[in-house]
């Protein structure tokens, strides 16, 4: 998202301000590691009525889980980050003035999400004790598009089917019975999303987003509950930009902070 | 979808209209058998210019198929139905008057949808010859959601994972390289879609249909090209109803014939 409120803090580092300026985060000038709309829209989609311990998973700088607890007063965040370059940034983006309100209810743990058992508790992932996870994985390269669930973690970056399922399998570990994840991933990859949530999650709610109204979906809200056993369904979807490239009224009430995703679902 | 213009023609047996008037088609009375909206939404969504060989797989009283022949001139439809009151039903439609420009594009084969190999092939379902399936499986009931794959064929009407799978298989044999399948099917079934199609097509487009624009999809429409490698997309959804239970503007112009879905994709 093009951000005019960023300016430079020092060298190849942008100060961002996010929800009408209701927070401000620390990014890297790098294109890569930027996060903006996709994490807002991330943010907007847990319940309003959120409470207790979110953990966002691959935090990156902190957008979405900052922006969620900036938005629902009862909830704290563990913003978990393998990069020490990003964790870092996370970590002084909770202690900007403009933060101060929400710094109490912000922790970082710098971490490798795809870690499995006695490696992920000693990390300091603990299994149940989380009522709500978010996620926002790096997206496979069309390019590559694989498959295969032999892949290491090592590639998980590469974010195949294996990757996916890692994360998943993390997120479904440290949740409670009964608790919530919230993701947006890449729609093409809504195989994946199946086959990863399957025996794991149930009751998945899928609320495509779509640029204008007549494009494609590009990325898939999705919510799922671990242990349900309910059905798929097909929300409403959003709809971002109007015809000439403004935000629609929905799209800019989310990114103001003055609207929720998944109203009434 | 409740018919007003639909006269007793003896007992048992409805004649209804469709597309504004341009067809008119036998049915039961039985409620069970009896085709409507789902059958012109999907008749609408194979391409507007599309021309040569249909099979409409599991036809029943040939609705869908014969709905999409008198919006497309250039196409031809086999009615492809296994119960054999249902496949006459067909048969005595493609004679009525009101079809009559019709006539000569229509066949009826009795057969079983779920046949495989030479079996298959003798009851005239031949390898590579439609260009076009369409197909409106029946849905699997919510309460046993099963999704094994090794049900047997004589399940197919239970349809789980092997019904879909067995109905894709034959859809896959008999389409041509490149060709098309268009499907309507349950949404909360997206798992099945996704693994029935994998390997065998690809470029899947997948437009939701909510009953209102507020309401979660029941029913996804579905385009895959035989053999494509392209990815998933999923398109702008339609929406059947205004609040006030009216049909919204497209589907009006949809139900009357006046109108495609999957414009531009």
């Amino acid at each position: 998202m093009t951000n005019p409120a960023a300016t430079k803090t020092k060298q190849n580092t942008t100060r961002d301000r996010f929800l009408n300026g209701k927070i401000e985060i620390l990014q890297p000038s790098d294109e890569g590691h930027r996060s903006g709309l996709d994490a807002i829209l991330l943010a907007a989609s847990l319940p309003a009525d959120s409470a207790g311990n979110l953990a966002d998973l691959g935090s990156g700088s902190g957008v979405a889980g900052i922006a969620a607890i900036a938005l629902r007063p009862k909830l704290r965040v563990l913003l978990v980050e393998n990069n020490p370059l990003m964790a870092d940034l996370a970590s002084q983006s909770s202690t900007l003035a403009k933060n101060s309100a929400l710094a109490t209810r912000i922790k970082v743990l710098e971490a490798d999400v795809t870690l499995t058992g006695s490696k992920r508790q000693k990390a300091g992932l603990l299994a149940s004790s989380f009522g709500n996870v978010m996620m926002n994985p790096p997206y496979l390269d069309a390019a590559t598009n694989r498959t295969s669930s032999d892949k290491t973690k090592a590639d998980a970056h590469m974010m195949g089917f294996g990757g996916l399922d890692a994360w998943m399998r993390t997120a479904t570990c440290i949740l409670k019975p009964g608790g919530m994840l919230t993701m947006i991933y890449w729609s093409q990859s809504i195989g994946q999303i199946i086959a990863a949530t399957q025996g794991r999650f149930g009751g998945l709610q899928i609320m495509p987003v779509h640029p204008k109204a007549d494009k494609p979906a590009k990325l898939l809200l999705t919510r799922a509950v671990k242990g349900s056993r309910a059905p798929v369904t097909f929300v409403p979807p959003v709809v971002i930009h109007n015809e000439d490239g403004s935000f629609t009224p929905k799209a800019a009430a989310v990114l103001s902070g003055d609207d929720f995703l998944f109203h009434g679902f």
